[in-house]
């Protein structure tokens, strides 16, 4: 088994074998281009050196997601350490690493550890998945008292070589040899203070003297000199970065982003000869992109710090000068760097982020990838280059994701808007919303039921707080990272968050927070910024920015490449003008509930539902029939042309009614105050007789429309007398009534033998027309997915309500189960993803598929579709699109990423891409 | 096509074309038995008749399905009639007949049609599915003025000629012709006054000559008098009787009892030499039983009736004659035909119900089919053949249903009890329970409530009296009949019910009925009988009658020869004893749930859910789980060396709160007193806190596990301890533990890692003892079904909770389907059955199937096991048998019939009966 690949072997296609920054050094390397020369141990060797522990790694790792209480978490964590400390390096290994360190002595014309004219070389991890900052890499390796005389030889620069040293010493005492980083900043302060500067650049060759001295001092107190010996470091310094594969941060860092680590891979290390930025000011280190990240423009970017090394430019203590600084030095290294990194560009089809150094005047590249843009850029980049050529249409949709376009509907801090933020957090859920501050759940719905628009803001959050979540705009925290409760939630609800914003100083007694002396009270308005973590005193005026012109481009061919339909959900005519404005291609549920929102119509509806006969019941229906019908022609109106799916009503009909309890105290507070309350407990006595156990699993949808089908036939007529009277009017109307709740083919029977097909009749004959009415019904139990085909037989369409199948199927309240334990559940990975927001494939998803094949079976017209949460989910679009369903219905602003995923989701299908 | 065989020529064992009776004949007349000669007109004929209308029948028997308004449904019924009125006999099927009746006429030595020598025939329908008087006959076709004379001629007696032509224009007009009976009894009093007898068969010459001219009259007034030639006569007769298969009783039967038209496949039509009873004393008609129908004894049974015609019996104003009797008209015939009965009880291996006819002295069979008895000489029966060698074991079994043994359990009144019933109205649902009568639902929860038992008496019920059957031992309606709203729930929920007593008189006003005089008020004692219909006055004294001593021999039998283990579902030691005593093979379900009812461990409970720290919770929880210590124990010991499946905590934890709006109410009434109540308040916030809207669907089961682990870790505790503590002390408990409510696997390792491993691990240590613990989940959630593999591979053992599966595939809660609409949805055929009670095959069990085969894949090793309500449903087993289950869990009282239903299904499996 072979371990190395040299930069100029590696097929640097492979990333899963040489890492990210071990294939883009092998790509360049190859393309001709100035690279340090170097090679790269594959991630294989690294799974090697885990090998004798992994089961017990993994058996760690599981338990690690089981796990709720830090100082538990920690203690697994160190017993990982613990574990993987002493692991030695696979058998061979180090050979084969000495003959590439031969070869690559060669190369240079210098030699590893050689007194006169030794080699240097950086020891830097790089995985295949990209983890920024998560593991270790070592500089200047190969140093040590005799070899840093060598390198001031050859530099003519002792103070550079003792700079390196002491860097070096650094670097691998606390990496690779696990010293307390304590010990070294100690000695540090202690010297410079000695010399009266506050930065070791700063020291003169004298202080460095002694700077190196005390470093080597700790080293060799705690080790002998033996691990100074270049060999020895090296083969340190790849157990250290193999070792950090597995380091604390890196393990939660995957956990957190739901990356297996069979996904991962492990992590490759590329040994690489040195070159110097710090080498004088015809030196120095930086980073190009190759167009604007911030606005797309086609323009290069960049920055560079001369005299230094990429670990100076990361402390940012001093600041760097744009790239165009590079001409002073040479225009034709700015020129060849320009257009190398364009040309890489062109190769790799994409924006590059390139780093690199110039050591005396020298250019050399040392990673490039692919640029990390803003969502504007990203959507402008994409559609130039497609439209220069440089990549295919299809390429272009597929490098914006749908998340990139969802965010450039979310509402941002206005353009040009001056004043500054209060304090600054950790944006945890993007969206910039303003809100009266309030400090707990209980107040945040009592401040949201008076109209109020609420951010609730708390030390940390609990699942005790969830209610309160509901209630309010945005979440605010002063403790917590990006994996805290607050965070998960408020992603997991949509909910705009800033978590971790330590300035702030919360004082629940005094019910008020306070950042640098400014007091912000309950009550008063503040804005937070999820997508920056800036929080602003005040109602800072937001909006949802204009988004690139280019948009629409790639909207227009991503609608090309796709071929699940994308429809809206819309009870209203106003959501329905703006459905149409996003592109939706139909009307995939219509809620009539909401049409009884309005109070003159909540009174007779609640005058439907507590009828005491049949008669009664069937003259208010048609009374309140008649003041929704002309909604319906509105709507229809809107859609023209495009079919508009209308349910028939669904939720239990107490939803309707008063609250029972409420009305018990109203009975008491009246009894107490000694007025007549005998009406009200008659309405009591007759809601509570209608009240169920568990109305969602109740008499509901088609339940009711069964046993008082008149409910559903006032429906049904007025329905169908607006279609028909648009028809009359010139208009185009494609309506389709949907049954919800169907569990039984015979309900089907029932509604369209008693129902449907009698109202169908009696309005074409009464207005003379043919309406052309799809039936079908919602596939929302789980009994209708597996009696697909009988249903399929009886009906013009499907719709699947993922909503209360994944209820049905996990036996999920949906309610219940977000407020008291889903928090707990994502937390602890029971649920990598909430089933309610991203579809449950293994489940739900399974009797999508089984349901769409028998019903294409038994009736290979029928239209099926998913009008569910889960039709605006990019993440489930694919899934759906690969089940074969015809549309998805998502609610209005969640049209463009859907229509994008749909192209995504075909795309890769047909390019085989998983 | 042939549509006709000979009683010679047909294959008897093809009931589906043949019809019981003509099968029967068939068999008879083959095996040498004096049978009259005749032929079957096969029901293949009568499908021919009915296909020039057969889509527009489809079509309106299945709207019959669901119609509930009477008058809707008599407008149906008439629509068949008039669709069917005038249908025409299958082409060439007269001319076949004709054949087969020259060579009867040329068997019997007589023609048909000759006034001379006339050949008369009974005209008979005969379906392949028993439908008892509700399909049509004519005896004495062939008759008309001519022929009449003939007979006189070849009987010598005038008399009888006469009376068997005014009884063949009798059934001829009405049946055949369709002429109102009204006519033909209006003409029969007049005749029967004006000659001063009661019955036509005291008239004389004179009087039967002006009968027959008169119900000539009637028909020839409304039809020609070709009506009356033979051929005419046997072709309206063939017809009536084909149309009789679709009148309206028969059609309704069907529906009833839910036999399809496609199973019930028609009706055969008899045409068989008539031989005639009624020629003097040494002629009559007779039935005659193999073996003692009520008690099983092997004693010939029967009775015979002089000098009459089969309809005279049923008429039943003459008593009849013990079978013995026969003896004196002619030992010899009676000895032929007992042998021959007893022949024909071997051969078809059952006691035979016989009908046969003397004529003159000769002895003719008319019909043979297996006898219906009681249960207890069901048994008796079967096991007294199997032992007699005349049938097989495993088809003693068989015949006896799990139904027959399930009605031997069933409470009747105490045996030598003398008392006369008050009133008699429909058995609607088997079991005789006393009460105290109430007229209203509500009343019937109130007196529950305060501990009586109730019987429920209403003129008719609706879904509004629903709540009231639960709290009642038995309802009794006055109105209705077996598929009234009533009998349909209460065998649905297994009550007790006597409807459309329609002699009982009841006034709601006054809170009373009364029946002859007779008056019963709210409040006092009533008996029903639902297996008899009687109704008795006062707390008539019940039992659960001795079952016969055969029953054992024959459920040893059915154990070896089921697959299916068969085990209980207990709570307590006392229903383990029970179980134990009944044969169960394990406890499927024990729930600890029922171990809190006591008032001192509620309020400990109580304590443990209303805890405000884990700290707290554990304490509580600690006390609790030694209290219910002993318990476990109990029940351990009482299985010692049979398995035990205790279910950790399942209902949601506010089902053991005081309820909220009761609280309120409290809190309330405690204010308008001046009393203090902040301490109820704080009950009822967190009682709030607590509640849910959907709690089936909510915080409980595995998700409490895990959000509270210290609940399941003191439950688990001390089931572990209890097992510990009975392995020191020398018994052999074989615990297991199960997991309620899993959807997801990690839920399981969370469980298994954090909770039942670790006490496992800490029992054994204390104790020193190896567990062997069995740790398994409950298959409820439809997604623990989705991911049986996943599950599988982590677990011991499932058992499927198909309660809650139906209710999740359905999206049905229980509760509130049960009180609002499941009686309509039967009612109107929307359901076949309560899925409640039968497993729904097509949903529910479509999930099991899949569940067993992906479970067992991936581990093979892994028990399987249902405790839902349909372990003890017959119905059910035979598909879990099927489905690959190693066992069932009934509730007690349902093990007998169980352990039978569970050898059927392997026995007929093995035998490959469907």
């Amino acid at each position: 088994m072979r371990y190395i690949y040299s930069f100029k072997e590696g097929d640097w296609r492979n990333k899963r074998l040489l890492g990210g920054k071990g294939s883009s050094l092998a790509q360049m390397t190859q393309l001709g281009f100035p690279v340090p020369p170097g090679f790269t141990i594959t991630t294989d060797a690294c799974l090697k050196f885990y090998s004798p522990v992994k089961e017990e790694l993994d058996k760690l790792v599981n338990r690690l997601k089981m796990v709720l209480d830090g100082s538990e978490r920690d203690e697994i964590l160190n017993k990982i350490q613990e574990l993987i400390r002493d692991l030695e390096l696979p058998n061979g290994l180090m050979d084969e690493v000495r003959r590439y360190m031969d070869w690559l002595s060669k190369e240079m014309g210098r030699s590893f550890g050689d007194p006169e004219n030794p080699l240097l070389v950086s020891v830097r991890s790089g995985a295949p998945v990209s983890m920024p900052g998560m593991m270790d890499t070592i500089l200047n390796l190969g140093l040590n008292d005799e070899t840093v005389k060598g390198l001031e030889k050859l530099t003519g620069d002792r103070r550079f070589a003792l700079d390196a040293y002491r860097r070096f010493l650094h670097m691998y005492g606390t990496i690779a040899l696990g010293i307390d980083k304590e010990l070294f900043r100690e000695v540090e302060e202690e010297i410079l203070a000695k010399y009266g500067v506050n930065d070791p650049s700063e020291l003169g060759i004298e202080g460095l003297e002694e700077l190196v001295d005390r470093f080597k001092e700790i080293v060799t107190k705690m080790y002998s000199e033996d691990v100074l010996d270049p060999w020895v470091e090296l083969e340190n310094a790849i157990k250290a970065v193999f070792r950090s594969w597995m380091n604390p941060r890196a393990i939660v860092y995957r956990l957190i982003n739901n990356i297996t680590e069979d996904q991962a891979h492990g992590t490759a290390v590329n040994i690489q000869a040195m070159v110097f930025g710090n080498m004088g000011f015809d030196s120095g280190t930086g980073v190009l992109f190759t167009r604007d990240v911030a606005t797309g423009e086609d323009r290069i970017y960049g920055e560079f710090l001369p005299n230094a090394q990429g670990e100076d430019v990361v402390a940012g203590i001093r600041t760097p000068k744009p790239i165009e600084y590079l001409r002073s030095i040479s225009e034709d290294l700015y020129n060849t760097l320009v257009s190398k990194a364009k040309e890489l560009e062109k190769r790799n089809g994409d924006v590059q982020d390139i780093e690199f150094t110039v050591e005396r005047g020298k250019l050399y590249f040392l990673q490039a990838r692919n640029a990390k843009m803003t969502p504007k850029a990203r959507v402008k980049t994409a559609v130039d280059m497609a439209n220069e050529g440089i990549i295919s249409r299809e390429e272009a949709v597929l490098k914006v994701s749908p998340e990139v376009v969802q965010s450039l509907l979310y509402p941002s801090i206005k353009d040009g808007y001056e004043g500054k933020p209060l304090a600054k957090g950790i944006p945890a859920s993007p969206g910039a919303v303003s809100g009266i501050a309030v400090f707990d759940p209980d107040t945040a719905i009592e401040k949201a039921n008076q109209g109020y628009d609420v951010i609730l803001v708390r030390v940390e959050t609990t699942p005790d707080d969830v209610h309160g979540f509901y209630a309010s705009k945005g979440i605010l925290t002063s403790r917590g990272g990006n994996t805290s409760h607050a965070a998960v939630v408020a992603r997991a609800m949509g909910k705009s968050a800033v978590v971790g914003a330590e300035s702030i100083k919360i004082d629940y007694s005094k019910r008020m927070f306070t950042v640098d002396g400014v007091v912000v009270k309950e009550g008063d308005w503040i804005t937070i910024d999820g997508t920056s973590g800036h929080i602003y005193l005040g109602k800072v005026p937001t909006e949802i920015p204009e988004p690139p012109k280019e948009l629409d481009q790639l909207l227009q061919w991503a609608d090309e490449f796709r071929r699940l339909g994308i429809w809206a959900n819309a009870d209203l005519p106003e959501d329905a003008e703006v459905a149409r404005k996003f592109g939706a291609e139909g009307i995939g549920l219509l809620r009539i509930e909401r049409m009884f929102r309005r109070p003159e119509r909540l009174k007779i509806l609640r005058n439907v539902i507590l009828s005491k006969s049949k008669e009664e019941r069937l003259k208010h229906m048609v009374k309140l029939a008649e003041m929704i019908k002309g909604d319906f022609k509105e709507v229809l109106k809107v859609m023209d042309g495009l079919p508009v799916i209308i349910r028939l009503i669904d939720p239990p009909l107490h939803e309707f009614l008063p609250d029972s309890k409420e009305l018990l105290r109203e009975i008491y507070e009246g009894r107490m105050k000694g007025e007549d309350v005998s009406e009200l407990e008659d309405i009591y006595r007759r809601v509570v007789s209608i009240e169920e156990a568990n109305p969602m699993m109740g008499h509901r949808g088609v339940r009711v429309g069964i046993t008082h089908p008149e409910i559903y036939w006032g429906l049904a007529i007025a329905i169908l007398e607006a279609t028909a009277e648009l028809k009359k009017e010139g208009y185009n109307p494609k309506t389709e009534i949907m049954i919800p709740q169907v569990a039984i083919p015979e309900e089907v029977d029932y509604v369209l033998e008693n129902v449907l097909k009698p109202a169908v009749k009696e309005v074409e004959e009464r207005y003379g027309v043919k309406l052309d009415v799809k039936l079908g019904s919602m596939i929302e139990t789980v009994r209708a997915t597996l009696l697909a085909g009988e249903l399929a037989k009886r009906l013009d369409f499907f719709s699947f309500g993922t909503n209360d199948l994944t209820q049905a199927v996990f036996s999920f309240s949906r309610d219940d189960v977000e407020n008291k334990f889903m928090a707990q559940y994502l937390e602890l990975g029971i649920l990598k993803d909430n089933p309610f927001q991203h579809l449950d494939k293994e489940g739900v998803g399974r009797l999508i598929k089984l349901c769409v094949e028998e019903a294409r079976k038994a009736n290979p017209n029928i239209e099926i579709g998913l009008c569910g949460e889960h039709g605006g989910d990019p993440k489930s679009i694919e899934f759906l699109h690969k089940a074969g369903l015809d549309y998805v219905s998502a609610s209005p602003y969640r049209i463009l990423p859907a229509r994008i995923a749909a192209a995504h989701a075909n795309i890769r299908e047909r390019l085989g891409i998983v």
